[in-house]
């Protein structure tokens, strides 16, 4: 992944544009494709750090920071009062992780490879685990809709108790994922896979020192330029032709996911699919039991009330998703097919929020 | 379960409160503590009679006696017209046998066996069966939303219509369903758990008139505590801070539904998994396949014509217990941190249920 | 299946009928029945050019020609301007195949074995690709509804726009199936069944000029009879006293689908449950990826746009198709219980249609 690392060069450009009050547009641009090697950089870091950390330490870093860019865009977009995009990113982010990273591991490594096997436990615990917190996390938006037909003035108050509540138990479930994953059944996630799973990230260790100081600094980075890019949001939408809807689904969950899509088809090449598939179902849980909670609680701290009620159409999203990932993984293979039937659905599901009137 | 028996003393407290015209929501708490034991002794004699009649019978009458708690509750508040009670408690029974039971018994059995397996061949069969019957149960929901938009006159005959002519439906499916497991394909849904099933309740062999006077006088005193219980239904919701709806989709499963708790969780830390899957999804299936029709046969005999059409909140909680059940069986094998993700489903759900404005 | 050739008497009666201007009601009938054998006999002339073409090419026109009746009847009413029958018969066509032909096979099937076992790995992959192609049949419908509830005004344009791009994916899809099992999986989903699939059509072999000869002339006889169908539909839906909703959703599948259904029979009579199997699932793929979207296309050349956007009814009916599939077919075995479920569902979901207000 070091090629995308050239991208850095538009770092100083966003910063530049940002300080001499240069084109919105361009600005936007510039911040979203400096986004995409620094969350390489953050994700290297953090496993240089979980290396150092052994195991249990370091699955646990691994496990916060995985999704570190993806939050810290959405905190900013929540600190500004951008409630629908935090949201739609959040959805957008589950429906990019198991349509398009997914699609993507799975078709490139079947043109490699006739079939791709996984390891059918360690998937089928986590598929689990993904239907049961997206229908978890779907529960407020439901009560909301049926709270609205019979007593419209009572849903805000139901969306703000319900939505804490949740988020407080979703916290509670990813806890007990940790322990299990990290703990209790630490043997059975892991696979012969995992063992060469550090070489694709280079042989070179580096130093603690070395490490915490690249994690800081790309931390800080993405902060500054998530800022530049929520900043910016309006014109740029604006002026190229889009939506706040197609950028908050399509576009921020593509920024954030680079990395993570980078890694999976890698490992898809290498004919790893345990990894692939990990990164992919793994992630989700982690949007749906730990970002989207923490956005909620994070919301109540900068005074932006955030609850988790989303529009019918992400919920039916959620729910698309849940089939789907079942159906792919249930048999413990993939093929070329699934995964261009995999990026078809994503292609169509873009277009259909490109075509997608107003929001 | 011996210790439940000392809920007992409030069997005749009820009677008395209720004689004396006394609080009505001491009426209520005393009839829903009475029923708790009650329960249980019902299904003790059920299965006394069972091991006498030999297993075609015996079978019989523990599919048909399984949830006769749930059916004579629900009976009572038929006949005082709670129909949205009703059907709320059928639905919460539902949710109720696939999170609350199967969560608490995967949990419990989770925390003392690393990993528990089950059959996933019988479970795999009563799955199909749940999902099938599911989905028949909401096709009179589904065609009745499609009706009021285009023809909202016409809506209460096609409920009516569709909903006698589906309770019909619904009890040939499930008459096959005895046929199959009783005859049939006896074998296939036996396991070896089933060998040592009888020993949870006891070594002592009752005689059978002492089962059927067993069975006859629990019978008759949890129908005149669920006549109390729902005659005091609503000043007790009142006085409690309670809505109708909590009650029927979250309390009236769980008094009916605790013999089975008590009897899932102890078979699951004994490790016979395979029984606490077959109570937990036996017992849905029972419910969508006999209960529910049978209430709607019932309707049209006592004057008060109920249909299946739940709301979309109830519908919705369907498909998600289809997709989890689905989700959590499919790999034959379950874990601790499965346990609490079904709980804390539950946990979410009911807190949307007792934060809903209105019903 | 030869005894439906009887049927073909009503092939000159429906003619008769038609340029004599009889009676509408006896011409619709008449035309329905004669198209039964006619199916039969497309079907099996097919089969007759596929054993000479070799397989690549054989299995391309039995792929391409497997739903003709269908396409046949769908393209005369689409011609007709009735686009609800259109999109009622495509939705019923699913319905039908995964409820009514797969019901009928296993139950039959299931009486005669105690249980039928079919190879998991193919009808894994087809099921996955079921439960992807309906996924992404259903996007249109979802967006349509989401954009009326924000702005009614411009969501015909997204309609046409985003049902024209999902035809587009839909159909690259199908062609990506067909590589799949024709070219680069043809191993896998081939099974020992295959070898003596023949057989059930008679050992002759019939020539080229005969197969193409019987071909062409079944064709154009099910063209004039689906137009005689298409143009009596209105008066004999009204005489016979059902709505055009029901005569979509019901009664066109099943006649278009005769030959499947008898078929699919046979093969799960002979033990064969592999290609029932297939020929449901893989009929049902084939609606969607190739037949839906033709018919948009051939919409646009014949003046007649259609969408994709079906009734929430149809979408709910979709998803219940897709979970059932999954549901049955997940572990490998079938059972007559299953089978009586299937019909079970398929029964209630004809009464509701029958009993269904307008439309």
């Amino acid at each position: 992944m070091k090629w995308l690392n050239v991208l850095l060069v538009f770092l100083p450009i966003a910063a530049f544009l940002e300080f001499t009050g240069g084109n919105p547009t361009l600005i936007f641009l510039s911040a979203a494709l400096a986004i995409l090697p620094l969350a390489g950089i953050m994700g290297q870091a953090t496993e240089q750090l979980a290396v150092r950390a052994g195991s249990a330490i370091g699955g646990l870093l691994n496990a916060t920071f995985g999704n570190a860019t993806e939050l810290i865009i959405a905190f900013f977009a929540l600190q500004a009062g951008k409630l629908d995009v935090v949201k739609a990113s959040i959805i957008g982010s589950i429906l990019g992780n198991l349509l398009l990273v997914m699609g993507l591991a799975v078709l490139v490594g079947g043109l490699k490879y006739k079939e791709q096997r996984f390891n059918l436990k360690s998937a089928g615990t986590i598929t689990s685990l993904l239907t049961i917190s997206l229908i978890a996390l779907s529960i407020p938006t439901i009560f909301d809709y049926a709270a609205r037909a019979v007593a419209p003035g009572a849903a805000a108050q139901l969306d703000v108790n319900l939505s804490d509540a949740a988020a407080v138990v979703l916290i509670v479930m990813y806890a007990s994922y940790l322990l299990f994953t990290l703990r209790t059944h630490k043997d059975i996630l892991s696979t012969s896979d995992d063992d060469e799973a550090g070489e694709g990230h280079g042989g070179e260790l580096w130093s603690v020192p070395l490490s915490v100081g690249v994690l800081a600094a790309s931390t800080v980075a993405v902060a500054f330029m998530s800022e530049f890019l929520v900043g910016t949001l309006e014109e740029a939408t604006a002026s190229l032709g889009l939506t706040e809807f197609f950028v908050g689904l399509i576009l921020i969950p593509i920024i954030g996911n680079a990395a993570e899509h980078a890694a999976a088809v890698m490992f898809a090449l290498r004919g790893k699919m345990n990894l692939s598939m990990t990164i992919s179902l793994g992630s989700t849980v982690q949007v749906a039991l730990l970002v989207a909670p923490l956005l909620v609680l994070a919301g109540l701290l900068v005074g932006q009330p955030m609850n988790l009620v989303v529009t019918p159409l992400e919920l039916v999203a959620i729910v698309a998703a849940v089939l789907i990932a079942n159906s792919v993984v249930r048999d413990g293979e993939t093929n070329w097919l699934e995964g261009v039937l995999l990026l078809g659905v994503y292609v169509i599901l873009a277009f259909a929020v490109f075509f997608y009137p107003v929001r």
